[in-house]
């Protein structure tokens, strides 16, 4: 089985590193191929997502990713900034689906921002779609406006929009893996301003028919922003745009305090996938040997579920992870009083040992 | 001076009520004149911003709203919908200007989701644009898809746009707003996906420069969801567009755990304005007695420093209000373990009293 394995930017290099040794530790299973990504590939091929990068992504079976960005390519025009691979390879690879778990762990329960009673246990599921929206919309540029008040100023402009056989796909994913789990279906969006998200609830409506032993209801994208802080143990399955999916997913994954602990799954309609951990590139603690790679680590179970086909393996390494946890170690990340502060070769260390 | 009292639905008319007596208990200072406004207005009018409704707000030189929507017009056309009236009153009055303080009141920090060090204390402005974005923008609607993949199928669409006066105006705001608190901005948007996002960001650099005093930090809004949940206190003023602060203020009010006490002002150029609680209109709790009137009270008081130049009397309104929740009393939303339970009138007594 070919993974293409892209490191990336800041601490990706290093978290990745350890994840290909947890999936080496598994045996000589794998065909690994690294190619650079991002900035880093911006620095030695001149675009982020290079034509090499981007053949090997698609002949792959998955994809481990790292993260990408740094402060240093601020100044580049956006279609050559690091955002712009992983944006590519979302779009070519048609990885319309994205699983972004937030779990709060009972032994870092301590660490998130909220009270104890109310994010410890969490195990919530946003399914965010990722092909769609306002991120790929066109037209979109920069215009002199016609609004009478504006007229002949600049303006920039960008649209929102999702058709039905695009809203289905993600929908019929997020039944899917509701039906796996709570049987709970919340769909955000803010159909009471924007016409995509009449269309999107009228969509959903019509899915859930099809999965009549899954609840399905609808919230606003203002309202779920601050149920997610006040119960978000009362969610199971988010379902929900780009836009609204990439603000609430990182705010559902802050609000378990363990977001250095959190993989993501981005796939297409064949279960072929890119796997990340969901935080970023951290360029401000890069190569200092601090990082967590367990987000990466878990990213690469994942893989092995989702595209592999590799379940008891993908059990191992998530057991190996929960034992490393038990043991006591700690990245700084998720540190606290009375537990061992760990590097992030040695948490690999002991993930492979664990193994 | 004319007060233009819009109630609206839900809990609406009773802590706009409560409002009023405290307003009345400054004196016969104010022509307070009433009208129906969203469900309210559709139900005797046939619309949720009847011109009559428009016309005094227009003549009024300030105006106390309650909250408009229930679940019982959910069925209405959208431009019939509660909704539509505290849209239409923002775009015809021109109230570009949305000031949406989070405060956590020290007697209150129990209520909230946050850990006591992580919250206690926050005092944070979120200063929100409401006259663009992609809450007005043209073209929207529903359409037949051009996408090579998704052809001829049924397409929502929503246009986001700023132009440069739109985004100036407002950055001036937050940045004349910082000064007279931390002197610090940040501007939050998705400037590595979009255009509107680059002009706004390329405009407010340009407006810090005539605010040397003032530091001007940018954040994208996925992780400005997360800062928030992880170190609020790190902001002074936010600024943003009208989508993104929707989501965004919401999470701030509700991660203080007082949103019963947040109030809200919408102001045009020359400080006329409209105020209102920063929670909504409740139907499930509306007509039982037990809703919050602080956030109206409050909102009455900003009404009388921002609008009426009558700061001393906003003062006077706000003393009151701590006055009481340091003597323990609570409406049930905020009560907590060893405060004395009240009602929304027995909260007003008390304000009046303590006046
Ligand atoms: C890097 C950026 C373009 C990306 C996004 O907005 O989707 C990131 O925030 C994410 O959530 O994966
Ligand atoms: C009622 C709704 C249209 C409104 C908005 O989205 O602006 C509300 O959520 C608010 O924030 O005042």
């Amino acid at each position: 089985m070919k993974i293409a394995v892209l490191p990336g930017d800041g601490i990706g290099p290093e978290i990745v590193a350890q994840a290909v040794r947890v999936l080496q530790a598994l045996g000589p299973k794998f065909d690994l191929e690294e190619a650079p990504v991002g900035g880093a590939a911006y620095d030695v091929a001149g675009h982020p997502l290079p034509p090499a990068t981007l053949e090997l992504a698609k002949k792959a079976d998955a994809i481990l990713f790292g993260a990408v960005g740094d402060w240093k390519y601020d100044t580049l025009a956006r279609e050559l900034r690091p955002e712009q691979a992983i944006l590519g390879l979302r779009k070519h690879l048609e990885l319309f689906a994205n699983f972004r778990p937030a779990i709060c762990y009972p032994e870092l329960t301590a660490a998130s921002s909220l009270k104890p009673e109310i994010i410890g246990g969490l195990d919530i599921l946003i399914v965010r779609e990722l092909n769609g929206d306002i991120y790929f919309g066109q037209p979109r540029g920069i215009r002199t406006s016609e609004l009478p008040l504006f007229k002949g100023a600049r303006e920039g402009y960008d649209t929102m929009h999702y058709s039905e056989p695009e809203v289905e796909r993600i929908g019929r994913v997020a039944f899917e893996a509701a039906l796996k789990r709570g049987k709970k279906v919340c769909s955000v969006d803010k159909a009471n301003v924007l016409e995509t998200s009449q269309l999107w609830r009228e969509v959903m409506i019509r899915v859930s028919k099809d999965y009549p032993d899954v609840e399905l209801s609808h919230m606003y994208v203002d309202n779920a922003a601050m149920q997610l802080v006040k119960a978000p143990k009362a969610f199971d399955v988010v379902v929900t745009g780009n836009l609204f999916g990439d603000i609430l997913s990182d705010e559902a994954a802050m609000l378990t305090g363990s977001i250095g602990m959190l993989p993501s799954a981005s796939l297409d309609k064949n279960n072929k996938g890119l796997y990340e951990p969901s935080h970023g590139s951290a360029p401000d603690i890069a190569g200092k040997g601090v990082a967590n790679p367990l987000a990466t680590i878990l990213s690469a179970a994942m893989m092995l579920r989702y595209s592999l086909g590799m379940a008891l393996e993908a059990d191992r390494i998530e057991k190996a992870v929960q034992k490393v946890l038990a043991q006591g170690l700690r990245t700084a990340d998720i540190y606290t009083e009375g537990t061992q502060k760990v590097s992030t070769v040695q948490m690999g260390d002991a993930v492979v040992a664990a193994l």
